[in-house]
């Protein structure tokens, strides 16, 4: 069977045809316009493809409940020209009627990816932070994603400030939530530079130290079998490391599980399936 | 069918007899004294009572992962005397061989008990929180108690300081994280008089805003469809009112859901089942 995928970003959406054990066979990138040109060409990738279903990790916030009548529209995106548009209701009428398609969050699909076939495969359940320009999360529990009332934004927790910054926080809803205190925006307005030109050792230690938090709040409200860190932010060399030593020093002894204390490499580490992830995600959202 | 329910807690162990729904016909309080003794009377108790099954919801650290050998045991507990007791194994010696024995948090039997006949009925979520001496969570997600590695720990989230408190925490683990910041112990640590005392605004409306964090780490993190504060702090006349205020606040238009937008009152609340809960919950335990 030939699946297809899309991974809808703000920037690009990637559309991928692979196969039900995650070979991705073809892809193409096509820049994000208004929906209707950007759909287009989506339209046109996959013509003559014959695939028999399709997954979509998309940009949000979306609606992913699927017994609300909006599921697979877009909601209050900052994005104005793509709000509230019925993304999953105009492919449908591109593709036989009653081919199964299935819409998520973009970082539900990247955990959902590693949990198949990546840094968490087998596991139970794994929390996926991605570190770009916000913070997102997306997480895998009971051996199922989690939605809830709307999906999780466990990127705008509160955390606890370091003594030593003063960086009153970007997050234009809450200040200084774990986004406005850590995401690649608050390192560009915290120092000045772009994260791929900040070199400063303390910077990237406080920004250790924040992703720690939200490490342990993880750990401590979700009790997930792994952690991930994608995005942009944490493919910054040693970055993994400070999380993974901080968390540590932060839980301070208080959670006794070997695979945390003895093992936090395994336990808190870096994507598997590097930039594939999205795109194999969003082919993973339709294979259960 | 008659169901016997333990509420076994640091200071007293409760026993009940109850009805699948959730009616206890009779009940006792056994002050908490070494295991032996303690458990005497609970087995006492149930001596010809015709119950067919036991739910028992436990104070902790406990093992709760039914796949573990010492599933039912004590782990690390302060308390020494009853530090990796055997709970579960030595209360099965004591009923006839196969009946249905479940052991699960205190703070899982509250939730589950307020999710079955509580203020949280028929949601497919929630989350309870109980501030007491400490603080501790319940997570009730997908329709089912959350577990994970091991039991969720939120009470011990990082949540950010109020500029204006000075107080560096009590947790002997993290110092300020909420429980460190919010729980009775912090509150009479901070303000040197015991919580049922304490009768400061200003006091209260510091502890809204701790709790008021808790529920919005629990909103971004599960997104959940109902918060219950429970335990003896959130009795405090006029708190749960702060709490709602102040998650409003501190969401600050972040969250567009009308459930919480314009339903707090019913979106945050104290247990509907009162004293009952932790009976009534553990009774819950061994229902589905
Ligand atoms: N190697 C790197 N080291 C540090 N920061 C990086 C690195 N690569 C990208 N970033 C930062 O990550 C952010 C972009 O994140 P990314 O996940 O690539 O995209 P987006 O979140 O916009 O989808 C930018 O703030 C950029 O500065
Ligand atoms: N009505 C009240 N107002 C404020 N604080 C209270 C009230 N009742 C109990 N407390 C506080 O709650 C804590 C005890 O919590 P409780 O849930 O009753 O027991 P525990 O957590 O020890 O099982 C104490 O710190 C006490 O000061
Ligand atoms: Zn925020
Ligand atoms: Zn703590």
């Amino acid at each position: 069977m030939l699946v297809g995928a899309i991974e809808a970003g703000g920037t690009k959406f990637i559309c991928g045809v692979g196969t039900e054990q995650g070979e991705i066979l073809e892809q193409i990138s096509i820049p994000t316009r208004g929906p209707e040109e950007t759909l287009k060409d989506v339209v046109d990738f996959f013509k003559g493809k014959e695939i028999e279903r399709l997954g979509i990790g998309s940009f949000g916030p979306i609606q992913v409940n699927k017994t609300q009548p909006d599921y697979g529209s877009l909601l209050e995106t900052p994005k104005t020209i793509w709000k509230h548009y019925p993304l999953l209701k105009h492919l449908e009428g591109h593709f036989p009627a009653g081919m199964p398609i299935v819409v998520d969050t973009d970082v539900n699909a990247a955990v959902l990816g590693e949990i198949k076939w990546g840094a968490a495969k087998g596991k139970d359940s794994c929390v996926y932070f991605t570190v770009g320009t916000g913070i997102g999360a997306g997480v895998f529990l009971n051996g199922k994603l989690l939605h809830g009332l709307m999906h999780p934004e466990a990127g705008h927790m509160f955390i606890k400030r370091h003594e030593m910054d003063d960086f009153s926080g970007c997050c234009p809803y809450h200040k200084d939530c774990l986004e406005g205190l850590a995401s690649g925006t608050a390192l560009k307005t915290r120092w000045g530079v772009d994260g791929t030109e900040l070199t400063d050792d303390r910077a990237w230690e406080l920004e250790g130290y924040y992703l720690a938090q939200a490490a342990v709040n993880a750990i401590v409200t979700y009790s997930p079998e792994k952690i991930i860190f994608g995005g942009g932010v944490s493919q910054r060399p040693g970055l993994i490391e400070q999380i993974q030593k901080q968390t540590l020093e932060l839980l301070n002894g208080y959670i006794k599980k070997n695979q945390i204390t003895d093992n936090i490499e395994d336990y808190i580490s870096l994507p598997g399936l590097g930039s594939q992830a999205g795109l194999k995600g969003s082919l993973a959202l339709v294979l259960d």
